[in-house]
């Protein structure tokens, strides 16, 4: 059982069916970006990872946008007006402190792009597991175009999800582009009509859900984003071989073989908020 | 020449015509995975290592699978039956001994994967160069449905080669999918029909071994497995220019612009089993 | 304005709407690759990166060829004639030395393959941000049969532009592959008919210095490419903070929001030689 629904001033949060939806909600501004759904997205990824009920989260936008970028109604106030002198301490960058905690999420997590993406808008699904989008949707690295930079850890991100030349001509250029090319380029891995793009993300979180355990999701989300970064293989062979060590003498590992054998579904019962630490020696590095 | 054909308990080995052909050995089985073919592997290429006869490996199964993964005849207590503690030494992943080994190995290794492939039967692949498949092939990282968890180094491996989101969906889902899924998303590189594809993955060996120099292809190979953990470009410029001066003024750099000027297959004499040391300042990492 | 323009040995040097092109200029030697063209290539550089006229470069080659790769004219002595003992100092590779200097270049960059690349002829166009290409053009990384090896940092560029499978195929085989396999692994991202492929080049080029901002693009330069050996997220996140807080102070950023607001095209004034340090504790590693 989930604990009441949480209400958070710029996102809607939902639970059913073991799958946690994430709605941007500020519809009438194109669900734009603010401090407040900065904070807001990090709350919600804190409690995804602490509820054992939910197994996936799919993160969308309300009305007809995703995400439209920075909120620019404050003028170029909003990058911050002031020139920062040698003393100033460095102000951290919004996007990327939610994109570092969806970097850390225990669940697997699945975007569904309702619509135009723009700015922070394509940074922030990044981090994502998998992303899918309505044929209708549109997508602008505009950032060099504002006179700003690129943010939300991308320079990290979008080159190892799309590569090189894609990344720097969306940057350099700064253009706006279709879902087809986003598609083509692999910033996401289907395209669906509009009506029935959460049909489709709801059909993925429940294919990630229900045939697979739980712990095994979360350690395999650990393993796989923080190798990205490994000099190594031996790196990623210690953390497995802790992890199996974990894993074979789990009651998991016992029914998933048991019912293997038996040829029915298996009932998974150990649980996300009891992780075993297959990275004793890891350290999150200081900002 | 070769030494007399070594045998092995799980595995057939043999060379000819300078392409050693390892052959995944318990048909009736379905070749599944145990830790004696764990240690036949090791042994096997650190024969094709030390063998100056051997210019390309090849990696099959005998019969109708390649490898049907971990042998689950012990039922669940394949994977370890006892609750590890804190003062229970790790054991290493027996798939990632081998991943590891593949990935010293100083001669190119092709994969030709015959039929269905599961659980350590895809991650065993990830470390060789170039993997083709029969049309008939299967494919299966099952791991999460099993209550288990990805090994072989795979969360170091995968990731690198068809990206994240190709990577968490298969592990995420545990599904079952054809070849022609692994081809689209560059797990193989090609499809041949059953009764070609040992053809294929010789006539591959053959481009590898005859044209060119394996000192060559051993530093190449050391080069670019290496250096998929760089933290720059300038650790690939240190060891190339230590492999340039070393092969400048070797026998092979004559016969190979000699050859070239007089328009002939160039006739290689420099030998694996003398190296030379490009990497003066690598430490293969602890476990 | 730009200073009158340089001249150099083997290559061209012209700077036009602020698009400079270096066209490698040895047709007689179908552009064959010496010490000479190194070092051109490397002031040449140094020229793009001071001259705030200049916003983005375009590289090809004259005449009928890219580049043929290592002059051979001198035989095998090309590589270096005697074996290197241990006390000989390591002589830097040539192409290593030019691959490293674009891997530091604050304009974007792009390759503009008019003809047969061969040997150092495609490595050198790795750190490339876009390449483009002829659909004459051909490839070539014929190493391995002239008994030399890898070479331009290619180890590390290359895999992570085509992915190993393609790297090794192509380094193993030694052979020359056409234009349209190219495109199709991801050397290049298009092609074009020869008598168009200079233009197509510079609407490129036009598209990334004409809207967007100077300073912009060379932050995410930086950004980009030292990212590509991050072991950490966080790495971009505090260098991206650094950017953000840099610019959205700027000028550039206030003249961003407010043309966007008027809908005009933005007057960029910020200049890529005063260029703000967004990573203070970065060091470029010593050979």
């Amino acid at each position: 059982m989930s604990s009441p629904t949480p209400t958070f001033e710029t996102i809607l949060y939902s639970v059913e069916d073991h799958i946690a939806t994430i709605t941007l909600h500020r519809p009438e501004r194109m669900n734009a970006w603010t401090l407040q759904m900065c904070n807001d997205l990090r709350a919600a990824f804190d409690l995804t990872d602490r509820d054992d009920d939910v197994r996936a989260v799919i993160v969308t936008g309300s009305g007809r946008a995703f995400c439209a970028g920075a909120d620019l109604s404050g003028g170029s106030q909003t990058f911050g007006a002031a020139k920062p002198d040698k003393d100033t301490p460095v102000r951290r960058d919004t996007a990327g402190l939610v994109t570092l905690r969806i970097f850390d999420s225990l669940k697997p997590v699945i975007g569904a792009i309702n619509g135009a993406a723009v700015g922070v808008g394509v940074t922030m699904i990044l981090p994502m597991d998998v992303r899918i989008a309505s044929t209708e949707a549109r997508f602008g690295l505009v950032f060099n175009r504002r006179g700003i930079i690129m943010e939300g850890a991308s320079s990290f991100f979008l080159p190892r999800l799309v590569g090189m030349p894609a990344t720097l001509d969306w940057i350099y250029s700064g253009r706006v582009f279709p879902a087809s090319e986003a598609l083509e380029k692999g910033l996401v891995s289907a395209l669906h009509p509009p009506e029935s793009l959460m049909d489709a993300a709801r059909a993925l979180a429940h294919e990630y859900a229900d045939n697979t355990a739980p712990v095994s999701s979360a350690l395999t989300r650990q393993l796989c984003w923080r190798m990205l970064g490994a000099s190594h293989p031996m790196e990623a062979h210690r953390a497995e071989s802790r992890a199996l060590m974990a894993r074979g003498g789990s009651e998991d590992a016992v029914e998933g073989v048991k019912s293997f054998f038996e040829k029915r579904p298996a009932n998974f019962t150990d649980r996300v908020s009891s992780l075993p630490d297959v990275f004793p020696d890891w350290v999150d590095p200081e900002f």
